[in-house]
């Protein structure tokens, strides 16, 4: 007997895992699974696995284990593509979802044309400024001066759950991120590390924004960074609360309630194929 | 109306590709579809697109397209799955298949166990030592000096279609490949430049092989350089001519045919999934 796993790859913002529904499926052992199928060329390829199932206090769960076989406590990405996935494939008729993740229960809005999901809200929750540890000290780092390399920039640090480091500048072109980007996340201001965002206002709706990701480097979008970018150029007054993060893997809108203080992630989410496996 | 398509990942040796039949399917920009499909974060992600279709002479036809949109003439991991996938879909009930490609009709061999093919054996001809231009003239190198960054080795060149230099010695892990693979590569001896391995002996009949492609840089395997590795440890009297090359993708047995002066190619091929992807 062989035993057929059937998957399906999405990617928000460029950021690809495999999707299993595990109402139907069976997985035993994520761990060595995602390493497997994670692999370009001997697996499926892809930067990881997600499992979708049961929860006993939201309408659905999600875990998510990285290429590297390490359990992943959320990813704003994914839960986009957990929301197109449940609705399209008929498993939910729900355009308000509660997703049961490792950092909580997080809620999902569809927007549906015709019977696919176009484009996914995701709420964030709300920024913390103090939760960035600044020398082991909750103090609030705003607009706040950090040199490197003899250059001197002004730095917003604000945590979404995982702390970011948001530098807006005129030119991000000017910036060589694989050179200042580790500097800055293993910065001493910083004992827990950050990660970092260059962010250049292209108007008061628009952020063009690339980002240097905590132990994993230039990625080609990051959720909360894009949420922690919009957040920083609100409160520096350089941006409205409603914009567009425009990232290399794709864009994302990111609305910063005044009335509740939440940060509503909006964005789409790709089916890329729909495929069949044998464990 | 979407336009679904059927296609299989599959590899020989680490070298994978999307299979798709073409006697169901149309595909009519192969190029464009080989670009997008084989993008590893937004498509499919693959070393390209091989299409199987007919042929007015021969059993089938393989058209391959790598990664980048052009058309490779021909590819021996490719055509020992394109072996495996028409006998395990039941296209053919051969176990010799003729197959039409850009350089000429290959000839495959199934070694079938249950109803799959477990290994495939590619006919690649016969060797050519005379074909690799040395200073623009037919000149045979064999266990000639060739002197890189002040380290004199013994270097054997053989055309299987393609031009390689061989180079035995006695420990393959003293070899910096990234910086001397590129240096033979151009090396003024050869104007068309060519394919660099380096082989140690294990035994008589087995042979450890690391490989620097002429284009392409260190690969996992290929299976021309295989073929030429082989031959060159059997004319310099290293190996004798039916030996296994082991290389950093898998292993392929070569086999250099006394009497008919061809070399046969033996290795698996592995369907790694299916998939449906809309057009």
């Amino acid at each position: 007997m062989t035993n057929l796993i059937k998957f399906t790859k999405m990617h928000g913002a460029g950021n690809d895992y495999i999707y299993v529904n595990t109402l139907k499926y069976s997985i035993d052992h994520p761990e060595e699974l995602a390493i497997k199928w994670s692999k370009y060329h001997t697996g499926i390829g892809s930067d990881g696995l997600v499992l979708i199932g049961k929860s006993p206090i939201a309408d659905f769960s999600m875990r998510i284990f990285n290429a590297d076989g390490s359990e992943a406590m959320m990813c704003g990405n994914a839960s986009r593509c957990i929301g197109k996935y449940l609705y399209d494939n008929k498993i939910t008729e729900k355009e308000d979802i509660t997703l049961d993740t490792l950092s909580g229960i997080k809620h999902l809005h569809l927007a549906v044309s015709g019977d696919k999901v176009s484009k996914v809200t995701v709420d964030m929750g709300s920024p913390k400024l103090e939760e960035v540890l600044v020398n082991g000290n909750s103090e609030n780092l705003v607009s706040a001066e950090i040199t490197v390399n003899n250059q001197t920039y002004k730095a917003t640090a604000i945590s979404m759950g995982n702390p970011h480091l948001v530098i807006y500048i005129d030119d991000i072109e000017k910036i060589d991120l694989p050179v200042i980007g580790p500097i800055l996340e293993r910065h001493p201001f910083f004992p827990n590390r950050v990660n970092v965002e260059f962010a250049q206002k292209i108007d008061n709706k628009t952020v063009r924004m690339r980002v240097w990701e905590r132990g994993s480097g230039i990625t080609m979008a990051c959720g909360t960074g894009a949420c922690a970018t919009a957040v920083a150029g609100s409160i520096i007054g350089q941006t409205e609360r409603d914009v567009e993060i425009i990232m290399d893997g794709g864009s994302l809108n990111i609305k910063w309630d005044e009335q509740t203080d939440r940060v509503f992630m909006t964005g789409e989410a790709v089916t890329v194929f729909e495929g069949e496996i044998t464990l």
